[in-house]
């Protein structure tokens, strides 16, 4: 049912089709250059709620229903979902969707959360454990800020290299029948740490991580950068790109034609004061799914990698001296089912 | 490579063997009833380390290698491994386990992920996507009291629903290839909710999220509680177990000739002052690597099913008015390989 290339890439023997996706955004992503691409988009940055994490649980819901009405589908079609999120105890995954009575698999990638999930389903969708399996993440950036930075009546100052924390949400649903685009094959990610300390500089803590996951299935499926229209990084904004790209020519690899960052497109730096770019789950999966899956589906790209990274920060034990390890899973998104790598 | 058996319930065609498995626990928990079964005990509660986010870190990193240890491998043998626990961001997964260098999905399902870990697990070891993958997961009486209720010197008094959570890790290792015992089947757990707001009556928020998942297993695969030499729970405690009985009793099951509980099992609620039982990701996991899966090896028990249970709580949330939601796992895991159920 699958080939194993290596300890930690597969390839897809039944490739898992995307059969539907959804984005939800709020006032400042809509605002952006992307905003023409999501699905729906709240002004309230309650999203109708009375606090920050019930908001979050609400736009995640919105996601996961605005995905399945797109392809007329119920929640009791789906045999079962993999979500998680930014909130301490993945609050908004799990009290956002306990209405929809899927049975769900929780889990914690951090940023990476939408590459995880998506891996993961398309495993279980390509062994025929689900016909359809959906997955969703989620962030928030006043959830985020208290949670993780200081308290936004703080009004802190903002570093350079600091990110913004997109206020969005992406959901996938994945079938084992159907057209392309589709899932050929992923790659699982490894805990990286290069020693970084600094909560405002998460893309330098990010960036080995993924060139570490991208590296690795460049090499063992045998491709280059450009065999791709796109090899999509989650959240490394501009200080991470940066470094991303460091890394990589050190191995040999140019990807600089073919790199897009999530946190580099969403916002306007210019003129939306977000300094380094977005952050957060929902940055890359707001971005895949407003963006990069529409382009596969309309034939304006053909074969994407997309690498969402996540920071692994416990601000406790950050406090306590320790440094913070990332980590990047990877999927191959194809528009073409049946393509075969040289 | 699979048999999926209804929308959430699974039966492995190529069941996959519990290779090697060990327990680590601290001094409260090898002083229990059970302590005689731990692999390995130490009585210093920060497990050398100076704080005890760190302390329960290494102590999953002990459980891993021991598992390791006790059937020769290195971590370099190991495909991928799934691993998450309490702390916030798990902490003790992502901190604990980064020099292994093992790929990693991050999980999370509070109590409930030894279940999930081991569901996945097998999943992904029967699909052919792992020859050898790792589950692990832990629990730390003094990171989880500080974060979900109140700083240990405040000397709070506990109720007497209330549950002592485990100082304890467990690791499994999951092979293709070897004998029994392995893992038949599972099932994937829905988030419930009953409307408990009580953060020390866990037990009462996780029995009806048991009770689900049990009722679904015996559903589905025909079988009655009697087939079972034991039907486990993570840690109901007193308090959950009754409810379990209750709730299942109106579905006319009784499972209380089979049923066990490790989190009433693990200490002796009379002299050891631990209320109604233990509790933490650490209790089953420990209870599960240090008593059944010797029992299954001994031959003493053929067929368990073991549905850790989680409280999906959110101290944050649960501030701002909501109820505690939860989930458990299914798998089952027989001594002989080749079974098939009635």
């Amino acid at each position: 049912m699958n080939e194993k290339l290596s300890r930690e890439v597969f390839r897809f023997s039944a490739p898992p089709s995307i059969k539907s996706f959804a984005s939800v955004v709020g006032k400042k992503e809509a605002d952006g250059p992307l905003g023409k691409y999501f699905d729906v988009c709240d002004e309230d940055s309650y999203f109708g709620e009375d606090t920050w994490e019930k908001a979050e649980s609400r736009l995640q819901k919105l996601a996961v229903r605005t995905a399945l009405s797109k392809a007329r589908l119920d929640a009791s079609d789906i045999d079962f979902m993999f979500a998680g999120d930014l909130v301490n105890q993945c609050t908004s995954s799990t009290y956002g969707l306990r209405e929809l009575n899927i049975p769900l698999f929780g889990i914690y990638g951090a940023c990476s959360t939408m590459a995880e999930g998506l891996l993961l389903s398309a495993m279980a969708v390509n062994a025929g454990y689900a016909g359809l399996s959906l997955n969703v993440t989620s962030s928030h950036f006043s959830t985020a800020e208290r949670q993780f930075r200081f308290p936004l009546s703080y009004g802190g100052q903002r570093t350079p290299s600091s990110q913004w924390t997109c206020t969005a949400s992406g959901a996938v649903v994945l079938s084992a029948e159907g057209t392309a685009p589709c899932i050929l094959g992923g790659a699982v990610g490894t805990v990286t740490d290069f020693g970084i300390t600094d909560a405002n500089n998460m893309g330098a803590a990010m960036a080995p991580a993924a060139a570490s996951v991208i590296t690795k299935y460049l090499c063992v499926t045998k491709t280059k950068p450009t065999d791709y229209d796109a090899i999509v990084t989650g959240d490394l904004g501009e200080v991470g790109s940066g470094l991303l790209y460091d890394l990589l020519m050190r191995e040999g690899t140019d990807i600089r034609e073919v790199h897009r960052d999530c946190g580099v497109m969403i916002f306007d730096g210019e003129t939306q004061d977000t300094h380094a770019g977005g952050s957060g789950c929902g940055c890359s999966a707001s971005v895949l799914c407003g963006y990069f899956l529409k382009k596969l589906c309309d034939g304006e790209m053909k074969n994407i990698l997309f690498a969402a990274t996540g920071a692994l920060m416990s601000p406790m034990i950050v406090e306590q001296g320790e440094t913070i390890p990332s980590i990047s899973h990877l999927v191959h998104i194809s528009s073409e089912k049946n393509r075969t790598e040289s």
